[in-house]
Formats: C-alpha cells, sequence, structure tokens
C-alpha cells in the first residue's frame, strides 16, 4: 500500500469510529424524544456528555490534524471530483471546528442541552418560560462562548451558522430576507382577504389507526422504505437518520384534523429519504453524509408542501383518504379542500404555518438568535422581543408563551443558527420545482397517477448521492443550474395562490 | 488531595466512563430487541463493535492497570466494609478480565453477536436450525478463544460462567445439578399424574390493554417505580438497566391468556426493582452494580414464583383481575384457579415451564454449552443432542427445534454460562423466602392484603443496596444466614406441591 493509501486508511478508519459515536448518539436523542422514562435524563445527559467528549477527542486529535494536513499537501486534484479530496476537505473542516472548541465545553453543551429540554418540555406544558429560564441562560452562555472560540470575522452567529449551512453568514441572510419578508407581507394580506371567509368542510375524529395508515401509504408511494426506517409518535416532530438501513421519522396525531400528522409525516418522510438515498459504500465518509440542514429542508419542505400541497397530489390522495375516512370526508370536494390546505393566515405555531406566512415565523427567530448571540440581546428578554416581532410581521399578539417563544423545541438543545435554514430550504425548494418541472414538464399528471418515481429518482441522482462532494450552493447550482436565489420562491407562491384564490 | 485520593479519583473518572459507555450499549441492545428498523442490523453491528472496542481499551489500558495495582497495595483494611478496597477488587477482577483479551476478539464478538441475534430471529420463525448455524459456529467458535484467552483450571467454561457468576464452576455445577435433578424428576412425575385432570378453567380474548392495565397495577403494587422505567412488547421477554432512573422491562402478551404476560411483568419487574434500587450515589463503581445474574434471577424468580403463584398473592389480585376481565373470569374459584397456575407438566418451552420442571430445562441447556465450549460437542450436532437429552430429562419427543434448541435468546447473544444463573436464582430465592418468613412471619397475611413494602424493604436491605461490596455468595449468606445450599429449593417445592395437590 502506498504511504497515502495507508494514511488515508488511517483517517477512514478514525472517521468511521466518529460517525458510529454520532450515529450513537443520535439514537440516544431519537430515545429521550420518544420513550425514555422521566427520571432517566440525569443518565442521559452523563451518556451524551461521554459520547460529545469522545467524538471531540477522535476528531480533535493532534495524530487526526497531522493525517489531514499531510494527505491536504499532496491530494490532486483538488476538485469534487476526487473523492479523496472532498472527504479530507470536509474532515478538515470538521478537525479545524472541533480543535478550536475546549473539550470541556463540548461536554458541557452536550449535557446542559439534555437537561434543558426536559426544563423546556416542563416550561411549554405550563407555559411558563422561568421554568427554562435558567438552563437557557445557560446554553446561550455557553454557545456565546463557542462562537468565540469557533471565531468570525463579522458576527459570532455566523460561528454557529455554519455548522448547520457551510458557509451561510448573517449577513448573507439579512440580504436574502430584506428581499422575501416584503413581498411575502404583502401576499400574506392579500390571500388571507381572499382565503378568510374558507371553512374547513371537514371534521373528525380520524381514529389514529386510520391516520397512521394513510400516512404509511403515502410515504411509501413517494419513497420511503419502511423496512430501513420507522414511524413514531412524539411532541416535537423530527426525523434522524441513526445508519445505513435506519432512518427513524416522527410526528404527532390531530384526532380532529388527519392533515396535521399527514403533512407532518411527509416532511419527515422527506428528509427520510434524502437519508435513506445517500450512499451507503461511502458510509464514515463525508461522502456518505447530508451536505447542509438547508439541503435537508428543501428535501421536506419539497414534499409537503411543493408536492403534498398540491391540487395534483390530492387528486390521487383524496380518494384514499376517503376510502380510509368514508364517514367523515365522503363528500368532500377536491378544490375546495386543495384551498383549505392552503388556506393563508396568520397564526401562531411556526409548524402548523401555510406556506406564506412560514417564512415570517423564520425571520422572527432568525432575528432573535442572532442578537441573542451577539450580545444585543439577553435571555430574559426574549419573550418581550419575541411578542413586539411577532406583531409586527404578523400582526397578532402572542396570548401565552407555549404559542410563542416556548414552542420550539430548537434552542433548548442549544441549537443557535439552525432556523434560517428552513427557509433556505424553502428558496432551494422552489428552484428544485422550476429546473425539474422544466426536466419532466409532465409532472403534475405524473402526481395524479401516483407516480412519484420521476420525481424520487430526479431527487435522487441530483441531490441524495452527492453526499457532501459538493458545497450546498454548488450542490443547488449543480441540480437547477441556477445560483441559489429567492426569486422561484417568490415566483411559486405569487402563482400558486394568485391561481388558488385569485 | 492525598496520592491515593487523587489516584483513586482518577479510577472512578475512567470508570465512570466506562459506565456510560455499557450503559449505552444496553440501549443499543434494548432498542435492537424493541424498535429497530429489519435493515438495522449491519449498522448495530458496527455500533457495538466500536462501543465494546472503546470500553475495551479503557479497561484494559496499562493506566488503569497501573492506578489499580498501586491502590491495591496500599489499601487498607481489605474487607468489604471498606469501600475503596470492594472497588479496587472488582475493577481489578475487570482489569484482569479484559486485558487477557484482544481487542479484535472483544469487538468481533460484539459484532457477531448483533448479527447472530437477527440469524436467530429468522431460524426461530422458520424452526430452521441451518439458518442460525453459520453464525452459531462463529460464536462457539470465538467463545472458545475467548475462554482460552482467559484461561482456567479445569474448564474452559469456568472461564465464561465467572463473567456472569463470580467464582462458579463447572465442577461445583455438576455437584449442584446431580443432587437437585433426581428428586425433581421424581416431583415432576408424583405431581404431574396428581395435576395431569387439571383443566384451565378460563378462556380468553384477554385484550392486551386490560393485560397491561393489569400489569402495571402489580408491578407498581409490589415497588418498580414507572416513572424511571418502561414496558415494551417484545419476543423475548428481558429487562435491562439503562442508568439510574431508566430501568426498562419488556414482555409478551398472549390474548388467550392472562397469566402468561402477568408472569413473565411480574419476572422482569423483579429484576427491575433490583437494579432500580441499587446505590445511585456509587452509579459507575462496583457498588453501584448488581452482583451477579444468580442474585438477579433470584429477585425475578421470588417476585414471579414464590409470591407470584402463591394462594396469598391471588387472594388479592384474583379480584382486581376479575375487575378487568370480568366477562372472562367471574366464575373463577380461587383455589382451582391457584393450582392451575401450579400445573406440573413436562412441556417444551422453557419460559412457560412450572416451577419444578424448570430446572430441568435449565439442566440441558448447562450440560449443552459446557460440551461446546470444552469441544466434545460440535454446534451442527446441538439439535440431536438437545432432542436425545431433552427425552431423557422431560421424557418428550421434541417436535421442531422452534421448540427445542432455538427456543432461547441466549446463545445468539454469544451468552455462555448464563444458563445456570437461573437455577442459581432458584436456590437463593428459596432461601430468601426460609429467612424472610422466619424474620416476618405474617408474610402471608400481608400479600393477602396487597401490602409488600415489607418484602420490597427486606430485599432492599439485605439484597439490593450492597452493590457488589460482597461475592455472590457471601451476599446470600449475609441476608439468610445460611451458605447456599439447594435443600430450601427441594423443600419449598416439595412442600408446596403437596399442600397444593397432595
Amino acid at each position: 500500500m502506498s504511504p497515502t493509501k495507508n494514511k488515508f486508511e488511517q483517517l477512514c478508519h478514525i472517521f468511521k469510529e466518529v460517525t458510529h459515536l454520532r450515529s450513537v448518539r443520535r439514537l440516544l436523542n431519537w430515545d429521550q424524544e420518544t420513550y425514555m422514562p422521566q427520571k432517566g435524563q440525569t443518565n442521559r445527559a452523563e451518556q451524551n456528555a461521554t459520547l460529545s467528549r469522545l467524538i471531540h477527542k477522535q476528531v480533535a486529535s493532534k495524530k487526526t490534524g497531522q493525517l489531514i494536513e499531510e494527505l491536504f499537501a499532496v491530494v490532486e486534484p483538488k476538485n469534487p471530483d476526487n473523492d479523496m479530496y472532498v472527504c479530507l476537505r470536509q474532515w478538515r473542516r470538521d478537525f479545524n471546528r472541533q480543535k478550536k472548541l475546549p473539550t470541556k465545553l463540548v461536554e458541557e453543551l452536550s449535557r446542559q442541552a439534555v437537561l434543558a429540554h426536559e426544563a423546556w418540555v416542563k416550561a411549554r406544558e405550563r407555559s411558563d418560560f422561568s421554568v427554562f429560564l435558567p438552563l437557557f441562560k445557560s446554553l446561550v452562555h455557553l454557545s456565546r462562548q463557542k462562537a468565540k472560540c469557533l471565531g468570525f470575522s463579522k458576527s459570532p452567529y455566523d460561528a454557529l451558522l455554519d455548522e448547520y449551512e457551510q458557509g451561510a453568514t448573517a449577513y448573507e441572510l439579512d440580504k436574502l430576507f430584506s428581499r422575501l419578508v416584503p413581498p411575502l407581507k404583502t401576499l400574506t394580506q392579500k390571500v388571507f382577504d381572499k382565503s378568510r371567509g374558507l371553512a374547513k368542510e371537514f371534521s373528525g375524529p380520524f381514529p389514529i389507526s386510520g391516520q397512521k395508515t394513510m400516512a404509511q401509504i403515502a410515504i411509501v408511494k413517494i419513497g420511503f422504505d419502511m423496512t430501513a426506517g420507522r414511524i413514531d409518535t412524539v411532541v416535537h416532530p423530527f426525523s434522524t437518520k441513526i445508519g445505513p438501513g435506519d432512518c427513524r421519522i416522527t410526528t404527532r396525531w390531530n384526532i380532529q384534523d388527519f392533515t396535521e400528522g399527514f403533512f407532518g409525516i411527509l416532511h419527515e418522510a422527506g428528509h427520510g429519504i434524502y437519508s435513506q438515498n445517500l450512499p451507503t459504500k461511502w458510509y464514515g465518509t463525508p461522502l456518505g453524509e447530508s451536505v447542509s440542514l438547508g439541503v435537508h429542508e428543501s428535501q421536506s419542505r419539497f414534499w409537503e408542501n411543493i408536492v403534498g400541497r398540491s391540487r395534483a397530489f390530492w387528486s390521487h390522495f383524496l380518494p384514499i383518504a376517503k376510502g380510509i375516512f368514508p364517514g367523515s370526508l365522503c363528500m368532500l370536494d377536491l378544490d375546495k379542500f386543495v384551498r383549505v390546505i392552503n388556506k393563508v393566515e396568520p397564526s401562531y405555531i411556526r409548524v402548523e404555518a401555510d406556506e406564506v406566512t412560514y417564512n415570517l415565523h423564520i425571520y422572527l427567530r432568525f432575528v432573535i438568535e442572532k442578537e441573542l448571540i451577539e450580545g444585543k440581546l439577553q435571555p430574559e428578554d426574549v419573550p418581550d422581543r419575541w411578542n413586539r416581532l411577532f406583531k409586527e410581521l404578523l400582526g397578532l399578539e402572542v396570548p401565552k408563551d407555549s404559542m410563542g417563544c416556548l414552542q420550539d423545541v430548537h434552542w433548548s438543545g442549544g441549537s443557535f443558527g439552525y432556523f434560517p435554514t428552513y427557509t433556505l430550504g424553502n428558496i432551494y425548494a422552489a428552484m428544485i420545482r422550476e429546473a425539474l418541472t422544466k426536466e419532466i414538464p409532465e409532472i403534475e399528471t405524473m402526481i395524479s397517477a401516483g407516480e412519484f418515481q420521476p420525481i424520487f429518482n430526479w431527487l435522487r441522482d441530483k441531490i441524495h448521492i452527492h453526499g457532501q462532494r459538493f458545497s450546498p450552493t454548488d450542490l443547488i447550482r449543480h441540480a437547477t443550474g441556477k445560483k441559489p436565489s429567492s426569486e422561484p420562491l417568490i415566483h411559486y407562491l405569487e402563482t400558486k395562490f394568485s391561481q388558488l384564490f385569485g
């Protein structure tokens, strides 16, 4: 074996171990959200801290750094076609981030995130921010420290953003939102006025078993492999890839409205399909990992909204839904139903928001977490800041914190910089829609016929199988032929909603 | 801090990490048996192998060995009252075992055990031993190697036994079984003749939700903390302590016979209560760990059989059961019911066997696994050997391997030397019964009144809270005032069954 090959094998070995440990940590998180008994949290915090410490030790070790630098100096060509180069480039990024962080900080963040999560659950139940505040403070404090250690040129928030979306910056996101928010506010007002009178023409109860059946039929049809995954019920839906052959999605069910759990599952299955179609042969290297959360969200939001809330989709699925819930849905008219599930209305809960207002919810979170990390806002002032900004953006008074700043799980897990990836996902999804429709003009007819294979294949070939070969923006550029921009999203929303509501 | 104290702290730190990793590995195993998707097994095998490698590396490291030896030389007094001595004694044992094993072997055993488990599930479903054989061969081969590495004076099987029951040997077990098997065979024949005509006077369906309610009522009454544990449904029931505040038990439900799942849960809750009452403040050290599987089984078999199959227990619980299943049980007579659940009859499945024949099932497994590890029996000859021995001990022809050598999960997990601990558990449980009855003569009246606190307290104070302070036999001697012997078991069984069936 050549010395280069040998060193590369050594790195593969190190990062395979790291990958397994990260995969185990994801299982711990999944378990915490699904089945862990109430009193298990202290032990879970310690398990998490231990794994995080070991992962950090491995990635940031002198040996890892040395191997990476030695190989990086000689690897040629330095382009995305070279598998070894891609691995080294991404490992180097991983190493450079981890080595800047003290082990104690990594461990502490991991531990506090578990404890804060439990506090958040309680605080949200009681709608009492003070229950969450002490741990929230500690997480903000540790995250500010983390940003400082990682370093940044403009905003400390950039250092955190980069973890979820390589290369994203507060400055660029500010620009992006400034082009997106005004037209969305206008569109919200317009469509809200038009759809105000629209009443939901169906009512429950929709037995959960029926909802599960329907969800499973749908996600298997769009390409989720149920023998390599599972569905569980949780308070805050998420999806997670434990490893090849094991990708888990979750949702919550509303017995009065089957669409809530259904769109939730469709969303998570979008994530799941991406995870399931990453190349298994590269598992343990960056070529087997998803590229960014923005791209991940593009997959989930694409299936949930662009496909899932389309007329074509329901012309296929409404008959199936009627078969499962004959009593409640038999009289339902397709066009009316499609309008109902696309009703635009300022509301409190992000995950239940329509496609137009959704990004306003994200913008609000972006502003707040940026201010928090930059030290311009203190943790105790978050409820007030939230409520004022909410009024400004969506015109509503927040009646209680569980419907305001306590609604989302992210901050309780120490994830600052995560939220903007949702809007990036929406932007990418609209670009994907544009490109895909150009390449397969008959796509709507196919969806109406329940044929999803062409979409599945397109996404697999253009997005999934590339792992981290390209940067997120390059991947989108390769897939769609265009530089990321918010125009397709605005265009998609304006067209769709003017068609639906005139 | 004194140098001794400092070194001890270092060791505590090392073994705390090891404890967390072992705890994570138990969660992986729990997940594999409960919720892991079908295609997740390859990844699970790698996760397991990674954790086992890291655990092995930590325990068997030069530094660990050095710290232990340095402290062991100076620690005084060398008796069980000295916490530090106990920790060092048990850590030393752990170190001495692990350092003899090559990392590769540890890793491979861990990996193969996951894969073999999946093969066993398939083989058992199809009752086809050949599906299991290749992986079974590999596990036997690796386990023989393991025994060789660990070293032994008489039988290589001793080296494996010691993992589950410190100090147990094939020689001693042979002696024990030779005193136990003949009277049990005689008793089986006698009681079988008497109880032959006994018909089950109840029939299902018993809705699973009702069975779950009843199981939960019972285990909470006997002292299992449901906020620090949970119940799941599996093919092969087990219990596992993930960590403090997180102890999980499992069972399978039979819709036609509520007693099957009920006794299963009672058994696993017995394990669970032991786990939940180990001293949390010592977690991460041997003083916070259960002492042996034999003692563990004494707890489960005590609650399942000695309490759970007694007339007193059902004089309290039958009315509760009748309340939950009024249609199926309302006419049931207490005395007849107690006879039915204590019917003695040679049968195929160990976990469903009565108290008398149960130990014959164990003896069979003991003989076979001893021969396997000693190289006197080859893996491919197990079905034949099983069936001949079964005929000899229980007088029945085994119709298919799923009712014979494929029924148990243990060998598929590479657990050779585990089975005899069930009989040790029965022996200890009968001794505990004898001692407890002497100390609390009114115990039956209490059980009849649904008062289990005195039993719970006795077990907690005499067994649970000691962790690994004493050796298994010393712990039993302290608790019962007697040296372990099979007489109390034989006496208990002969008395109970002559009272029941004359």
